[in-house]
């Protein structure tokens, strides 16, 4: 992946899970097939959402959704069936009122099979776009550090 | 698929569409993963409900859902990446408060590749069962010839 | 599910393993489309493969495949975005080339939200159905004491 | 998207076709779940390749693939369920061993749904990448008149 400019740097907080490959995963060239790695980042977000406290159905409840507006991977080796591959997510800061998250599959030889990243906005429960972040937002960056005050 | 008792015939009430055989929908031997049919099924099914003014968009509207209870499906040749599949869908009439449907996907060749058969109950906007099928269901048999009154 | 004849029935052999339910695995009623249970199903089969020693994998290195030839499926209660779901599955027996099983998955308070059931026959890596079943397979019936000799 | 620098400039050559959205590719929210529009890209550029003779299928024939290396995805207005949507392809023109794609989704009402680019590499059979265009590509390059010689 193109490394981003400073203004959105990938922070310490982060978290690794896995997920197995499963046979309709893959395509006929008994690989993953390239769009499902968007899949495997979403098990990846959620499970840093479980882990940090910041998961979807949490916001869903507080009024307000994270529609993905920004998608981009790039593909390194191929994950075939049955691989029990590891993804790594990382939340990056940006000052925006976005969530940025940068991703990592890992082949079960520790090789990268892929990397992203994804940025999110946040919509009122009507569909209008915040132009600053929730409250509950600011609240868990000041909890994890990223936010003075 | 096992004949069924004439309980619930098929009816001459028929549509047929197409599908073209999407490369992700195929695993690592190069032919269609067997769930996969019941999207095509699906596909059959919401062309039928076009064509014959049934569809699940219009049931949303008038408070009620028809999720599907069961569904039977029988394989008995592949389809390939790149295959256009035809999808011949039957209304099949019931006394009770229920919609079924049979299917049938044939090949590029006109061979049978897959039959199903689902069951629809209808539940209300809340959750809870119709124990008698919607007017609007009664009134569409009716027009269909398929209730008298 | 409707019960079996008695001529294949439900052995003993047996596994459970758990899924959590992904967000695209649910549709716009909020709960789990009904062609993905065939999903679970096959992570349920994939399972029992590992831990008993009959694995999708292992049987396309010994030169044949097991097509599913036919699947039910009955569904009872929705699973929705999030829930962490139980899926059982029981080798049924048969005296004919064929592999059967049995599912349930149940939801995280322990109700049954579906059962299934699926039919496998076995086939040369050419495609031509083994009127008798693979000399492996028999082995591993007799490990599990289901064939004398 | 983001504009691209002119070393890998839009060409005139596209194709537009269309795709009913599918009920099971949309999610809680009721939209098409994110992951799904990459296999709204891939129909739009098998489309394209079998509008302009340049398709998946020719390709493995010619003892060579093309994997998908990068792929980029703006979405700007959601679809829903049932919306029949327009997919415009237009083949990027590179110096270098590759394939380069962009997309346009819009929207029923024509507007701009979804945007994104694809990059593809070639890599021969055995899974060696090729690091200079197959004589085939080149050759459709000079019929397509991107090519002199």
């Amino acid at each position: 992946m193109r490394r981003r400019a400073s203004s959105e740097p990938r922070t310490a907080i982060t978290h690794s899970t896995t997920v197995r490959v499963r046979f309709d995963e893959c395509d006929p060239l008994g690989i993953v097939w390239h769009g499902n790695y968007i899949r495997y980042f979403e098990d990846g977000r959620e499970a840093f959402g479980r882990e940090h406290g910041i998961s979807y159905l949490s916001q869903q409840e507080q009024g307000y959704a994270s529609p993905i507006v920004r998608m981009e991977c790039d593909h390194q080796l191929p994950l075939k069936y049955g691989d029990v591959a590891t993804i790594n997510v990382w939340f990056c800061d940006s000052p925006a009122a976005k969530m940025i998250f940068e991703y990592e599959v890992m082949d079960p030889q520790g090789k990268v099979a892929c990397t992203g990243r994804s940025v999110q906005v946040f919509v009122f429960t009507g569909g209008d776009l915040a132009l600053t972040a929730p409250e509950k937002f600011l609240e868990w960056k000041r909890k994890m550090g990223l936010l003075n005050g």
